[in-house]
């Protein structure tokens, strides 16, 4: 994968202020998160109560405020070249430079999980400035992915499928949950994973819970098991969820099963651009709900992938945003019967010119495991 | 473990509003992160656009405002009945139901880390109410822990403990630092994390990059390891670091060890309520620069550790916050040599009431690992 490059940052930077000057703002105000990341590559360790802020307006060049102690990592991120770099030091107002570069009487759009702390902070240093939120004026901003994104995605995607090969060699009758959701996480680290994010395994009872994470139950012959895991691959997000059988299944299993997979697979098939957010989860329900098990889906279907493993867009009953070529998102329908059992089929799917195109590609089949 | 109860919470709360109202304000807005999950034990699986928050004031009950998608989650935490739930819906005016319940002159510390998208509508909603930052306002609301944090600290550290005695077991030679850092994965699943955040395995020179995580290089006899590993168990989190050596180490090696081990020790038994956060940091440093390493420990000694891995109060020049017993944080110092090795050495440390008390207590004795 080729490293992104201040160039590519120096890009999407200046599509942010043709964004922004379109929509009537003085500029965009950045803060650490996905939204810095996606703009200069800089991922601060740890995101502490120290103001870190990149500005970008029309009549200056990109500014990025950090604090003195973190300056040599940021100095050190792909898109450091692109950026005047400004720094702050403990003691000193961290307002202040702000202050000097806003215009005083400037609109601007702030990342939408900047800290409250720094926009009272700013609100007081400039008192005539006023602000927006990203989303709420850009909604778009990071949600459609450029192509190397996708790529990205994808080989998050791939090391999570080769993950799940893996995983169907493992023993599972007579392990605990835990068990073998450690070997999960060492599987995705050793497929590339830098981050292991989570590590579902919901064998029999447990599975019905989609909130359950992992436990000391000893997963037993003729359960179920739900395995939905992901983290970070080179800064981007996997997640994917396979329901395997230990052992053979039952009739009634194979027939829920049936009943997720079609589910999924109308979903995935429902996917173009145009089509609002809320129709593929409609599409997915009415599946499940035609084969009775209507009030066993619990949550919404799907939520988009990028730079973090939950983001826009949500595939909900009521988000009307129409998909666009380059989203990417999860499909995952499930039934759960409580005490009982749970399925559930994931895959992260990306919106091209005309259709869906999975970026999880391990088989739907229900499998068997020792 | 015993878990939280609902009374737990109910007496943190109560201390949130008499500690709002000995500062001079009218309450509490709380919202997604550890605030909430301080004062609620509510964790919602995703922090979204949505808006949720907790409203602690003295002239009501606590009330919790939540997307009515994400209620039955809110409804299911540990502090649940101990506040009244209120729902919105998608399509709803998301701040119509805090407007109704904030004072309309109110002056309220907010979450430092609630979405400036939130506090934006707020300001909005409720015209004449001001807002202050948590942290500004009432800076030791959690750094503080109580007893049962302080035995979940112990507990994750516990676990941390086990999985550095069971990775001196497995082979280090001729393997990569990424399948090293997959057996740390494992093994932290394995001992009881639900959430592994970090496994940085710094082999022979990437050891002297304090951010390197770990990559393909192959583990060769003669080197130094860096192995800084930990995430969360049952909601609190474990960080610890120790360097190992394959096979028997150098003179130089061991006498830079030494030197770490000797200012972390120093550090250590610099603890004690009412001591300066910088002065920890400045022992551990005056050691390193005695020794004549100063210029090559390039970090801070220490952070925070709680419901998040990084965390006030901070171990560094230039904080004056003084201990108080509770607290919890790293002694973390190191020297790196750049293109050679690093050494580091971490213990989560808490402030006792005359002391420090280690809760990571894995040997410090340079180990030698196959």
């Amino acid at each position: 994968m080729t490293p992104f490059t201040s160039k590519d940052f120096t890009q999407r930077m200046e599509r942010g202020v043709t964004r922004a000057t379109e929509a009537g703002l003085t500029g965009l105000l950045v803060t650490p998160g996905p939204d810095l990341t996606y703009f200069t590559g800089y991922q601060p360790t740890a995101i502490t109560e120290r103001i870190t802020l990149l500005l970008l307006s029309a009549d200056q060049e990109p500014h990025l405020i950090v604090p003195v102690l973190e300056q040599p990592d940021a100095a050190a991120a792909a898109g450091a070249p692109a950026v005047i770099m400004t720094t702050w030091a403990d003691g000193a107002d961290p307002y202040a430079a702000p202050a000097r570069l806003l215009d005083p009487a400037g609109r601007y759009a702030i990342s939408d999980s900047a800290w409250s702390m720094h926009l009272l902070g700013l609100q007081q240093a400039v008192p005539g400035s006023s602000y927006t939120s990203m989303t709420q004026t850009l909604p778009m901003l990071r949600a459609v992915k450029d192509q190397d994104e996708v790529d990205r995605l994808a080989a998050a995607g791939a090391a999570a499928d080769a993950t799940y090969e893996d995983i169907l060699g493992v023993r599972f009758e007579g392990r605990t949950e835990r068990e073998v959701g450690g070997d999960l996480a060492r599987l995705l680290i050793e497929h590339g994973h830098s981050q292991v994010d989570f590590t579902v395994v919901g064998s029999g009872p447990n599975g019905a819970n989609p909130h359950h994470e992992m436990g000391d139950r000893v997963i037993r012959r003729g359960d179920l098991v739900v395995l939905d895991f992901g983290g970070l691959k080179d800064g981007y997000g996997s997640d994917t969820t396979r329901t395997v059988h230990v052992g053979p299944p039952a009739a009634e299993e194979r027939e829920i099963f049936d009943v997720v997979r079609r589910a999924q697979q109308a979903a995935f098939e429902a996917v173009r651009p145009g089509v609002p957010c809320q129709e593929i989860d409609r599409v997915a329900r009415r599946v499940i709900d035609e084969a009775g098990y209507g009030e066993y889906f619990i949550h919404r279907t799907g939520h988009g992938i990028g730079l973090t493993t939950h983001e826009p867009p949500y595939l909900v009953e009521g988000e009307e945003q129409p998909l666009v070529p380059g989203m990417c998102f999860s499909i995952e329908p499930g039934i759960y019967l409580p005490g009982r059992l749970g399925v559930r089929i994931e895959d992260i799917v990306t919106v091209t010119a005309s259709a869906g195109r999975r970026l999880n590609n391990t088989s739907h089949d229900l499998r068997e495991v020792a």
